[in-house]
This record gives structure tokens, sequence and C-alpha cells, in this order.
């Protein structure tokens, strides 16, 4: 890949934080934040009455810091965020920075639902010590979400973050997909380093990759189950659930990818589609979580309105990872 | 969080709020709250720097309190909601409570995403002076929203809410509908009185007045496009944006149905549906506060990502009004 | 093509046909065919080798010609059209139309995908006896059936038939609905008289019925279970498939809703909804065509690869309709 | 049924139908036949009148045989076959098999809405010439087309094909995919070979060559859009629209992908996408024709109702061609 591995900044994200001045971003006089890698969108672990239980989280961050992961992403869907004050979810960041190694790029979800809000929130994550902001497309009023009123919403929250920017288009939580043109123009933003997609099509993801060839713009995968096809498509990395609990695999299967192992590759990729659907469309976060508790993680209980598994869609998660040789 | 937990001040409401002991509903002593009539989801003015006008909501409210309306929706879909703080719900809400004559309800949305918000939010609201909250279905994970989930979810806050609560399905926003089951079952709730049903099928409206005629629970439209339908099929009301402004022709469209005039009412009724479509689903929000402004209202800006509609939207917006004779 | 060109026997519905030049179709001189009234959609019985059995179709028209039906549709959905050849097609409305009295409406699909099989198809069952076709929208290229192309399908075919059109949109079959803007200008056709629209959304009827106000255009609702809101706001009767097996009950609903009787009418139309959703959406023809055997008539098996209910199915099938005081 | 239930002449590919026994497929003595390679879905070429014009059809295949594709789709999606006689789908097919090399596989669409008229349909395009023939799932009530109704239609056309079945799922045709547990199913049959499978997910796709790994089942990408990311997943080719205008781009890309040489492979990848959306979603076959007309190809019109395309449509297709280097 053609982007720069090595990252020599001191303290994540501080330093950068006040490197920049809102509004003067630099286009051209250097590379942006190199992406490239894959990252666990990290859960929130509850307590029995539904605390935030901050210990946990750092022991799930101690384990996962073992595998390769180029960092974390904290507050992402996997992570509960709807569920969360805007104070719990700096407090997650916040935590999640001092537990992890300096090395370890913290991307933090920042999206809320007006521009303003979003741009607050971001501000604030920074401050909380995260390396790059990864904004959802905002989604009640989707019916008027237009390319137009997306690029507006992210150039703004781009133009006064202090840290760069990651779109991240989900559409089976929002019912909408950020639409092809409004990717190309917001590629062209300094401030605005990548796309985490969680789409799953690869057409698409294919064609971002194309039309903002010129920008050093970078696509990351958003679920282990087309993380090879991404790679062969041009995607740098992943933000993938299954990382979770199933982390060497998911780095493994990267590593083959970037080198070129495409047979192993495809091996070890159909392996993790079931164990990974079921985690995510499947089970959701109960299913992660159940399986983090069978993985040596802390998973724990959901926030309602989420509801613990049935014995039987217990089962059937087991049986998903079992048949693929993971339990 | 930032909802207030201690609600000190004696507000309008508030007798009604101390009047019930939480987790001791009436069940069949008495009729539950009455909610027929005609309810404006009344919109929430922004300053030029977006700030809550709460004047300029109180002038709305005056002039619309010339109308027959049974009472008012605040904070509803089109009120916003998911732009504003916590402490911006409840503070339009209060101003609400102290702007309208006392005779008339005020039903606040209170809906989050999380149970635990959705509880605090209720009855924060209920300290605010609501009569009863309207509840929108959570919807970030709708792909684990079962009926399963929503029963205890609803069932949750109706227990600890200390107003009557109603349901809100309105999949253009939520992408999910409010299973029927679940329906029936949260209509056995004593603290749940009814449901606004945004959908436009009325078919299943029929079926839930149907299933819950032992119930004493009531059906509001969640749109003036199908109101005479929902009459017919046994609605008692109706939530409809064109009631800000359109106020009369909505109050005159039921009071033919409930006279039985009913080719009357199906005249009036079809003059009102492109209207209605264009202050809702072709134009949204951005869209009813522009007619606002047309008709005597302060209609004024959205909050970001909500754009302005251009000058050719806005000819087809005024087009969908004077085509119908109302402009 | 297979279709006879000439059709020289003398049937009911000839004299119609002749008394009308292609091309020339008189545009005011005199009202259009008068489609008010309910409409069962007859289903196509096969023996167990699943031949077309015209015999206990005859029988099950003989038993259905008691109801004060307005007419039948035949080779509508429900009459499993799809699978079966031109001929057959043909041969099953020559039957139903020898079997009916003169004065029923016989309303015969004539859909097919291509424009020009569609005017054959038309103008043979012209030939065959039907009195107006049913034309359902094409849909196998659905992403190129803009307005334009169903605007310009419509035309030609309604041009070169011997006999009045009825548009016919079911997206629950077809994936997509015939937009207004199509609707409102093919109404003005003088030789298409009405749509048939199985949407069951009453808002979208209630504005075609506004926006075809001056051409004398004719509106059917495609269900029962929305019968009575279609009434309600314009319709002039309906094709249901419940009329199949509640055939009194269908034209008592019609009869309430005409004469104005709408506290009667709503109770019946409730009782209606949950077996009308069992016979459609939820079981389909098989559900119907078990129902049938029920109440007397000749259901019988439906052609491969629709497949028999399962006892599971049949069972809850069973409860839709004795739930509701019907068996 | 209008399909000729003798076929007496003798013609290419009768040997390989002889060679077979209905109802006694060899179930592991040997290799099902190959399909790996490239096909392009061939179109019909249309008169001035819309007669099929067969002349056209032939220099269409001559020139494309000058390129090493494994073989052609005749009457698939593409061919517009739902606008065809049965008699016409047949004298396509014969046609083709006559023009084309005996080393090049036709494959037949054979799908029609009954088991039994598909059926019927395969054999005749067996007797026609066809080496396997492609089986597009029934759809019209897709409301009703379950794992159960699937597995049995699929079963029923492979137990009485004479030549091998290769399964065709197009939702954006169909408005169904075929489930993941029905083609499991079915790739046991000894009689069915593969998919086509123009959906685009990926991750379905890996699952699929996944669960079917023991079985000897070959998947084949349905447009060329995620051609290289289906190969690094497992597929062994592709029904490539666009290799109707690319040819020799396409079968480079197969190349590259069989040569591990994915660093230039997604180049050209890359700069198939738009061209290849261009004439399937977005355009569809007037697209397609149109770009075959100035590829050197005949594509002229198509039948009714698909309409021309606009200037404004030619001139964006262009430029989708043109901006990729192609024009």
């Amino acid at each position: 890949m053609l982007v720069p591995r090595v990252w020599s900044s001191v303290r994540p994200g501080l330093s950068r934080v006040l490197s920049r001045t809102l509004g003067g971003w630099p286009s051209g006089e250097g590379r942006r934040m190199d992406l490239s890698g894959i990252y666990p969108p990290v859960t929130t672990p509850f307590t029995a009455t539904a605390e935030v239980d901050y210990g946990k989280l750092e022991e799930n961050l101690h384990k996962l810091g073992t595998f390769p992961f180029r960092g974390f992403v904290l507050q992402g869907s996997n992570g509960e965020f709807p569920f969360l004050t805007s104070s719990e979810r700096l407090e997650v960041v916040s935590h999640a920075r001092q537990a992890l190694p300096k090395d370890k790029l913290l991307l933090a979800g920042s999206g809320c639902e007006s521009t303003q809000a979003t741009v607050e929130m971001t501000v604030s994550m920074a401050q909380a010590g995260a390396d790059a902001a990864m904004v959802v497309t905002p989604c009640y009023y989707r019916g008027r979400m237009s390319s137009a009123a997306l690029i507006h919403h992210y150039t703004k929250v781009a133009d006064l973050s202090p840290i760069p920017v990651v779109l991240y288009s989900v559409p089976a939580n929002t019912g909408l997909d950020l639409p092809m043109d409004a990717v190309a123009t917001l590629s062209q933003h300094p401030n605005i380093v990548g796309i985490k997609d969680s789409g799953g099509d690869v057409t698409r993801i294919g064609l971002i990759v194309h039309k903002t060839r010129s920008q050093d713009f970078q696509v990351l995968a958003g679920s282990a189950g087309f993380l090879l096809a991404s790679y062969a498509i041009g995607a740098v990395g992943g933000v993938c659930a299954l990382a979770n609990v199933l982390g060497a695999q998911v780095c493994q299967l990267e590593r083959l990818c970037l080198t070129g192992q495409w047979e192993d590759a495809q091996k070890l990729q159909h392996r993790l589609i079931e164990p990974n659907t079921a985690v995510t469309q499947r089970f959701g976060i109960p299913g992660l979580k159940k399986t983090m508790d069978w993985f040596g993680y802390y998973g724990g209980p959901c926030r309602s309105p989420l509801q613990e598994l049935s014995p039987a869609q217990e089962e059937a998660l087991r049986l998903d990872f079992a048949s693929n040789g993971w339990l």
C-alpha cells in the first residue's frame, strides 16, 4: 500500500489537536493519517444494574491489545452509543485512551443527529483523546438527507473538528447509504480521511476507491464478512465486530491479503462469514457480547431495549462458531 | 444525563402527576384519558443562529389556540426533537404548557433510544407539564427490535411514567412498524392509552381498533392524508402536521366525520391530501415551516442538517396548496 | 402467437365489442362502463394432475352467482394466470362467460410483460367474452418501468383494445406501484375506465379519485381489508379475494357503506380484516383455496411452485376465520 | 403449452442430451460440467417492427465469438425473454447454437413461472441445443416462494432436465433472493451444477462457495461490477452484460484474477464499474443496446414497454464509458 505505516506524532490526539487551526487545513503539505489495518469496534461493558463498567472495559482492551490491530473504534454502533449519555460517551473514550498503548489509533464515534451536536461531540472526543472521529450519517429524517444535506453536515463537522474525520455509512442501522457523489465530494476535504462502509456492497466500495483515487482517501470495510473482497478491491482495512472475539484470525486474514496469499485468505475468510453474520445481523450486540463471554472477555448485558438471547438463539450462535471450527 | 433529576417548581400538570401512584394503575375503575380530537405536532421555532425561540413558540401556540383542537403534540417528529438537547426538549414543553389553555391536552414526545433514558425523559416531561407522553419506537438497532423487546421497553416506560403513555409508530422515520401483536399486548397496560400511527395503512389501523376493542385503547391517525379513512375505521382523532397551517380545515374535516357528513368530508379530505403530502413526505419540516411563514405563523429555519427548500421546491410546495384552493 | 385472430361466434359482450371502432373512442358522448360493485377474483380450479378443471370452475361460478356481485374477475392474480398458457387463460374466460348470467360483468386479466403480447391477449379476451380487460403492470424490468414507459404501454393497449381497460396495480406481486402521475394521465384515455388498486394506501386512493374527478374514472379497492375506507374516500367498489368465501358478507359491507350505515359497516369491516389478510398476504392462494373447500366451493390444489399449507398454517388460517365468528 | 412436444431434427447439443437418461443422474462418478469462465448474456436483436432479427443475432455472435469466452447465455434477463413467445425463445437458442463454435457452452434461460412450464421449456431448450439451462426463480407470487417451494421447484426441474441446471438469482428483477439454505440443499442435486448470482452480495457468494465446498458446485458472478471480488472469494466465472461490449476487457480481468495479478486486476476492475452499472442498473437493456451500437454490434430497439434512452440519458451513458477511457 502507498500509505505510510509509521505515524510519528507524540501524544495521541493532543498534539494533533493543538497543531491545527480551526478552518485552516493543510491541503497537500503532507499525507493524511494512515488508517490502514484492523479495528475492533469495542463494546461497552455494563454492570448488572446497567452502569458502564470502566474496569471491565480496560480489561477487555488490555486483552485485545495483544493483537496487531491498527487501533480501536470506541462508541461505534457496537458500543451502544445511542444508549449512552454524552458524558458516558466521552468517559468511555477517555478511559480507553488511557488503557491503550499510544501507538494504537483510537477512532471515536461522535455522530449525533444535529450538525451542531456532532461538532460539539467531535471536539469533545478530540479532547478526550480520540485520534480521529468516526461520524455516522444522521438518519431520523432520512427522507430529507439528500447528498446536499449530508455534504453540508460533514463539511461543517470536518471544518471544525480538531482531528481527522472518518465518514461512517451503516445502512442496516440508519436506513440510508451515504450517496456515492457525496462521498466523492467529501473525499476532497483535507480533514476527511476515509470512510467506514458497512453496507457490504463491494461494487460500491470499489467505486469509492476508484473515484477518490487522487485524494488519498481510505476505505475501511465495516464488517469481517467482506473483508477479503474489500482488500481485493482496494480497501486498506476493516472495522470488524468479529475482531472482538476472533482477533487473531481477523488479523491473520489481513496479513494473508496484504502478502498476496489469496488462496489461504479465501479459506480463512470462508470460515469467518457465518460467525461474523452471527455477531452482527443475526444476533447483534447481544450475540457479540455472549460470544465475548465464551472467548474470555467480558461481554455482559446490553442496555434495554436490547434483550438477551433466548437459549435457542444462543445455541444457534454457538453452532455458527462451532461448525466453522472456532468452538 | 442532562435531564434534571429534581424538578421542584409547581407547574400545570403536576396535580395530575401527583394524583397517581407509581406502579399502581387503576385497571378498570374509570375511563382512561380521552384523547379524541385533532392535534397539531408543533414545530420548534429557531432563531437565525439556531437557538430555540421560545417567544415565537408562544406566539404560534396562541394563534393555534383559536382552533378547536383537543390538544397539541410537542416534541414529536415535526418538533425536530432529535436535534434538541434534553434540556431544550423539556424547556419547550414547559413553555408550551404555560402558553396553552389548561383544557388543551399537551402530549410530549419523550422517546429516546434506551429504555432508561426514555423513562427519565418521560418522568421529566410529566414534571414539565405534559398530560401524556408520546413515545416513539427506539430504532437504531431495528434489527433487534422484536415484539418482545418493544413490549419490554414500553411496559417499563408505562410502569414508571406518572402520566399516560401513547405509543408512536412512524416507519418513515424509524424504519420499523410497532408490530400488531405488540400493540395488542401493550393495549392491556393500564397506563397505555393509545397509539399514534403514522404509517398510513388503514387495514392495520382497523385491525388495531378491532383487536383492542375491549381495552378502551385509542388510535390517532398520524397524518391528515388518511384522517377521514381513519375515522371511518374507528380512529378517534389525528395528529396532523397540516393542522399547523390549515387548522380550521382539519378541524372541519373532523367535525364532518363525527357528524356523519361523509360526502362533504370526502370532498374536503381530497383537497387536503396534496398539501399534507407536501408538508410531510415530500418536503418535510422545511416545507412545513415555509408554509407556516405563508400562513401567518413563524416557521423559520430548521436546525442543520435539515436544509432550506430550493426555489424550485418552494414553487412546487406552493402549487400543492394553490391547486387545491388554499393559496 | 396462437391466439385466434378472428372470433366468429356471437357471445355475451360481443355487441359491446362491435359497437366500438378501433382508435375512435367516444370522449364524452356518454358515460363510461359502470364498474361499481363487488367482484370476486375467481380462482382457477385444478385437478389432482394440475389440469384446469372447467367443470369445477362452472360449479364455483354458479354458487358465486347467487350473491349480488357486480361481476367477476377472471385471470387476476388469484387466478394463477402466470401459471396458465395463453390458451388456458382464454379458455377459462370463455367458460366463465358461458357460466355467468349476462348481467354480470366479466373482467379478464390480460396483462403480459410485453406490450404486443398484452394487446393480443386483450383482443383475444374480448373475443372470449370479457366485458373489460384488467391489465396488470409489466414488472420484470421494474427498474425501467418509468411513468413514461407505463403510459406508453397502457395507451397502446387501450388504443387497440375493443373493450374498456382497467389499470391494475398490485405492488405485492409486481414490486411496483403504477405512479400517480401515470394514473392521472391514463385516466384521460377514453378507453381506460378505472383502476384496481391493491396496494392498500388509501391516501393514494383518495388522491387518485381527486386527481381524476373530471374524468369519470373509477377506483376499485383491490382487497377487502380496506374496502370500507376505500368507499369512504371515493372508490366505487372492490375486487376482493375474500368474496370467494364470504361473498354475502362482502356484499353486505358494500351495502352498509352505500347506504351510509357506517357504524355497522365498521363493525363488519373489522371482522373481515384478519380473514382477508389470511387469504391474501398471509397464506396466499393456497390459503384461499383451502378456505373455499371449507365453505362449500371447490378450492383444490394450486399449480406448482405454489405449495399446500402445512397443518400448522392450516390451523392458523382456521383461527383467523373462527376468532372472527366465521367458522 | 406452445412448446413443441416433439423435436425431430438433429442439432448440436443433441448428442449430449441423448447421452443422459432421465432420472438417472450420475452422483459422483465424474466431475460435473465445468462452467468456469466468462459469458456474455446475449441480447435479442429486433427489427424496426419488433420482430426477432436472427441474422443480426448471428452477426453479433460471430463477432463475440472472437473473444475467449467460456460460452454464452441466451435468453437471460438481458435477452428480453419475458417479451418473447415460447417459440421465439427456442428459435433464438437454436439459431445461436448453429452460429456458435461447438466448444462454446450455450446456457439457455428456461425459467417460467410454473414448474411444469419450466420443465417443458428446459426439455425443449435441451432439444434446441442448449448445453445447460439457467433457471430464474419464479417470482410473481414471491410472498409464497419459501425455501421449501423453491427447493421443490428446482428439484423437479433438475430431475426432469436432460441437461445440467444452473440456478439463477436476480433480485433486481425478481424481488427475491434464492435463500442460502435452498442453495445449499439444491447444490446436492446431481443435475444442478451451479448458480448465477446477480445480487452483488459477496458475503453471500463467499458463503455459497463455503457451504457447497463438498459438492463441486460452481458460482458465477452475475455482473462485471463485482467480478474481481467474486473471483477472490471463490467464484469460477461471470455472466456479464458488459462483456457484450467490452468483451476483451472482461476476459482480461478474468485472466488477471486467475493468474494472481491482483494489482492490475484491481485497476481494470475499477474502470469497469461505472460502464457496467450504466448498462445494467442505471440504463438497463436500452443502455446496453445503445452501447452495442457504438461498439460495432447490432443493438437496435427493445420491445415495448422498454423505451429508448432520452438524449440526456444517452449522454450520461456515453460519459460513463468515456470517463473511464473506453470511448
